[in-house]
């Protein structure tokens, strides 16, 4: 009786990915010519939380035209950052039983350059990237190259930590991964513990455990090459492609699940806007709770 | 081991609406003093599904200072309009084993009116409603009297069957019973053979099967007055309470539960916006099987 009844409800679960893509969630992720106004942004977009790409938004930032090598090191050349280093280019992903996260260094932007341009030599993989306003902390002579905001956007999103992020190439391209939240039952969840890479002085990196934090919940799956054997109902997912090119800006929603790779070199900026906590939150946790609660991650 | 899981399962669901509620849902219906932006509307209200009642949206129609008995007379008293007609001023409701519509007659409204106002004798409750555009079909001449649209919500809900709906009181007020669709899990339903009421020639009510529709999905529950022995979930919901006075608009969302009543001779235009059928449906329609699906309802 009770192994009927859970069994329905897992049915109704796993039917309910399909139900909502083919209610709200596009083949592929639709363009817009030219960026919408704040009311049609948020009623066709941020509402219906779906991804679009939008072109022509950022064609009048001088830094499309400007932000290459050469202007970079003239202007904040000697400008120490954050960077994120990896043996593999994998910031924050699962190796073994651990949840790993890069090592940070920092270092002149001028160095960083001149190892993309394979005229130095670093350990590992670089990624200059800091979330929430390394630009203006760190790189403030670069900041009149850019708008301060997304003027359509921060209209329509004014007053809403999950983000609605506006992901904004600046050269080169960037490609996603995207499943939809509502694919939640088909996403596997493990708790893992959580470490940092190290870098040694031979230039070797080691994974030390971050002792004082708590385990992490995340995703073991390569949903480039998907363990299928391991995580059979991931094939009922369906993720969206996209690459998104300089000159071109990514609306990703909140909540949505993304993969992304980069270009050689590729910048861009994000404009993070907190997500409104309503009801589709309150749903999503719903999904999260029931998928847990019937054993299905 | 199925029997924890789906009690975990039933926790779950049972526990979801107070926590929608806390993220979403307002303990009373918030009023605005004035018509908000169609980027407001949207994003305030219609996006998170949220009611509220507008102050000073309809003081520029004829019709709340002239919809008055003897105007309704001089204009349109000769004119014939659908009345529904119930023993007990209960539209579409539960009664016994059936799901039970109201007798449909045909008067002119002056005698309506004459009803109204005790003049004249008509057996049962009258209500004269029409879903669908009685107003420009069969009362064309007190169209000029309203405006067409309301202009702020057309703009931001133009393309968009289930209904968002603007309820706009001309005279008199309705009591709104409203509960938010997250309340879902503790609301029950039955299936109901439909019947209509059938008016006799000796001015009594007969109920008559419709054997050609399908059995009804209803709420079997009155909420002014709910049998909590045999529905005792329903005491986990939270109605909202609201009263819509003369010159006032209620932004009644779609999806919600309501139960209405109105003062005698209430005067009330609806219009009606078909609704997105976006992720917040899925999620309802998922919620809804997944009550099913545990026996909860």
């Amino acid at each position: 009786m009770a192994e009927a009844a859970l069994e329905a409800v897992r049915r109704v679960l796993q039917e309910f990915p399909a139900e909502a893509r083919d209610l709200n969630v596009p083949c592929v992720v639709p363009y817009l010519d030219d960026p919408p106004t704040p009311l049609c942004f948020y009623r066709d977009w941020v509402c219906p939380n779906r991804p679009c790409i939008i072109r022509n938004a950022l064609q009048h930032w001088p830094a499309l035209h400007k932000w290459s090598p050469s202007y970079l090191r003239a202007m904040v050349g000697s400008t120490e950052v954050s960077v994120a280093v990896t043996p593999d280019g994998y910031a924050d992903a699962v190796r073994g039983d651990r949840f790993v996260m890069p090592a940070e260094c920092r270092l002149p932007i001028s160095h960083v350059l001149d190892v993309l341009e394979g005229q130095a030599q670093h350990p590992g993989v670089l990624y200059v990237q800091k979330q929430c306003s390394n630009l203006p902390t760190e790189l403030p002579q670069l900041l009149s190259d850019i708008e301060s905001h997304v003027p359509w956007a921060s209209e329509s999103l004014v007053h809403k930590d999950h983000y609605e992020n506006l992901y904004c190439v600046v050269s080169g391209e960037k490609h996603f991964l995207l499943h939809p939240p509502s694919d939640r039952p088909f996403i596997p969840y493990n708790l893992y513990t959580p470490a940092s890479y190290q870098l040694t002085e031979e230039g070797t990196f080691r994974v030390v455990d971050e002792e004082a934090m708590e385990k992490v919940p995340w995703i073991p799956l390569d949903p480039l090459a998907p363990d299928l054997a391991r995580y059979p109902s991931y094939s009922q997912a369906r993720a969206l492609h996209c690459t998104v090119r300089a000159g071109e800006l990514l609306y990703l929603p909140s909540l949505w699940f993304h993969h992304v790779q980069q270009s050689h070199g590729c910048i861009a900026v994000n404009f993070w806007y907190d997500m409104e906590y309503d009801l589709k939150y309150s749903y999503f946790q719903l999904m999260e709770s029931l998928t847990r609660a019937t054993g299905l991650d």
